[in-house]
C-alpha cells in the first residue's frame, strides 16, 4: 500500500528535507525510521523539500510498504523512534497513483519576523529577529502586488533549474501579534527561495526602504537582483498543502 | 553604581538560576560575562531565582560596579558576551538601597499547555504537551478559588523553607489560543513550585479529574499530598515584576 504522511519539523538541527550524503536531513531520518519499524527499505518522497533550517506544521511525504500495520497506526509507532524535532501528525493510506509533487496542491507557508528591539531567546529558533521599525500597512500594501498569477523570476534564486518561473499566489495575509509579525502566503507552488526573497522584499516595503508600489516594477523586471534579500531560513515554516485532485 | 538589569532566557539548557557548584545556571553566565566585560568581579542578585528548565522574559537581577560605562549601554555590550539564549533586555541605575526580593513586587509567570492529540515540535521548548481534552472553562472556574491572600500550603513543595506560606494572587487569567492554552498569574510572590503545582491542579480540573470547587477544599486543607502534580518547569515562563516602592 501506500501510506501518506503528514511530518512535522523543527528544522534547527538538520541539512533541510531532501537526503544529502554526510548530513542529517528530516528525510534520511524518516527513512531510517521507518525501514527500522517496518523491517523493509523504505525511501520516502517529500512534498516540500524545504532547505535547511526551514521548519514544518505540515509537510506531506509518501511511501510504500508491504506491512500489515494498518496504516493509521504508523504515526503512533513511528513517532516513539523519531526524535523529539521531528513528530508525524497523521499516516493514513492513499490510492498507489497519489504522488504529492505531481498534482495539483495549495501550499501554505508562514514567515516570522521577530520585530522588537532586543533579541526574545525563547523564540529565536522560529523567528528572523529584524529590530527596526516595521509599518505593517506598508507590508500588506506591497503584497497585494503579488498575488494572482505572475512570473517569479525575480523572486527566485539564480541557483534554481525550473522549466517555468510562472506561478499563483493566491492569498498574502500580514499579520502583528504583539511583536510578531506574520506572513502568511498561499500559492499553487513556489520556486526555490521565493518566499524567504518575498519576505525580504516585504521588510524592506515595511521599513521604507522601497516604496509598496515599488513591488510591481521588481516583478516586471523578472531580475533576481530587484527584489529584496533572502531572509533567513530559521523564520520560515511550511504550515501545509491541500491536494486538490 | 548599583546597575538593575531586565533579564530574558530560554531556560532549556541551564540548571535553573542559582548558582551551583558543577553546573551552568542563568546566574552564573550573567556574573561571567558581567566580569569579563567590567573588569571587575560582579556577583548578581535575582529577584526570581527560578528553576532549571523554566524561561524568563523579565526576570530582574541586580549589581554594584564601579565602572564608568553608562549604565543603559551595560545591555548592549553585555548582550555581545552572552550565548544566544540569554538577552539582557534593559540595563539601568537603581538606588544603591534597591534589593529585588526585599521590596514589595508584583510579579506575573505563564504556564503555556499545548493541547492537541500529536506533539508540535516547533513548541516543544517552552510548552508542556497534554493530549486529553481540556475544558478551560472549569479550569478558570477552578483558577477564582485561588484569587486573594491565602495560605498557599497545598501548594508548594514539601522542600520548601519559608516563614510564612500565605501569599496574595491578585489574578490568573486562562485563555486558549489555538492549540495553546496558557495561565497567567500575578502575585506578590511565590512559594516554591507553587505555579507549577497550581497548573497541575488546574488541569485536573480542566479534564474532569477533579470538580472546580474541589479547589477550595484543596487550600483549606494546607496538605500538599491533596493538590495536583507539580506540571513540568518546561510549560513556566517568568514574565516580569512590577516593583511597587
Amino acid at each position: 500500500m501506500r501510506v501518506c504522511l503528514t511530518v512535522a519539523y523543527d528544522g534547527t538541527n538538520y541539512h533541510g528535507w531532501q537526503v544529502q550524503p554526510n548530513a542529517i536531513t528530516i528525510e534520511s531520518v524518516l527513512n531510517q525510521a521507518l525501514s527500522d519499524l517496518l523491517k523493509e527499505e523504505i525511501t520516502v518522497t517529500g512534498a516540500s523539500r524545504t532547505d535547511a533550517g526551514v521548519h514544518s506544521l505540515g509537510n506531506v511525504a509518501v511511501f510504500d510498504t508491504d506491512t500489515k500495520i494498518p496504516a493509521e497506526k504508523i504515526s503512533y509507532a513511528l513517532n516513539q523512534r523519531l526524535p523529539e524535532d521531528i513528530v508525524v501528525q497523521e499516516s493514513k493510506e492513499v490510492p498507489s497513483s497519489f504522488h504529492p509533487r505531481h498534482c495539483n496542491s495549495r501550499k501554505t507557508y508562514e514567515y516570522r519576523i521577530l520585530n522588537r528591539t532586543f533579541r526574545d531567546p525563547t523564540k529565536r529558533l522560529d523567528t528572523y529577529f529584524y529590530h527596526h521599525n516595521i509599518d505593517i500597512d506598508r507590508m500588506k500594501k506591497a503584497a497585494q502586488y503579488l498575488v494572482g498569477e505572475h512570473d517569479f523570476k525575480s523572486f527566485c534564486s539564480i541557483h534554481a533549474v525550473v522549466e517555468t518561473t510562472v506561478r499563483t499566489i493566491y492569498a498574502i495575509d500580514v499579520e502583528r501579534e504583539h511583536d510578531v509579525i506574520g506572513i502568511r502566503i498561499t500559492g499553487n507552488g513556489f520556486l526555490y527561495n521565493m518566499v524567504r526573497i518575498i519576505a525580504g522584499t516585504l521588510i524592506q516595503a515595511g521599513c521604507g526602504m522601497i516604496e509598496p508600489e515599488d513591488v510591481k516594477e521588481i516583478l516586471e523586471a523578472k531580475d533576481r537582483s530587484m527584489a529584496g534579500p533572502t531572509a533567513p531560513a530559521c523564520g520560515l515554516t511550511m504550515i501545509g498543502i491541500t491536494f486538490l485532485d
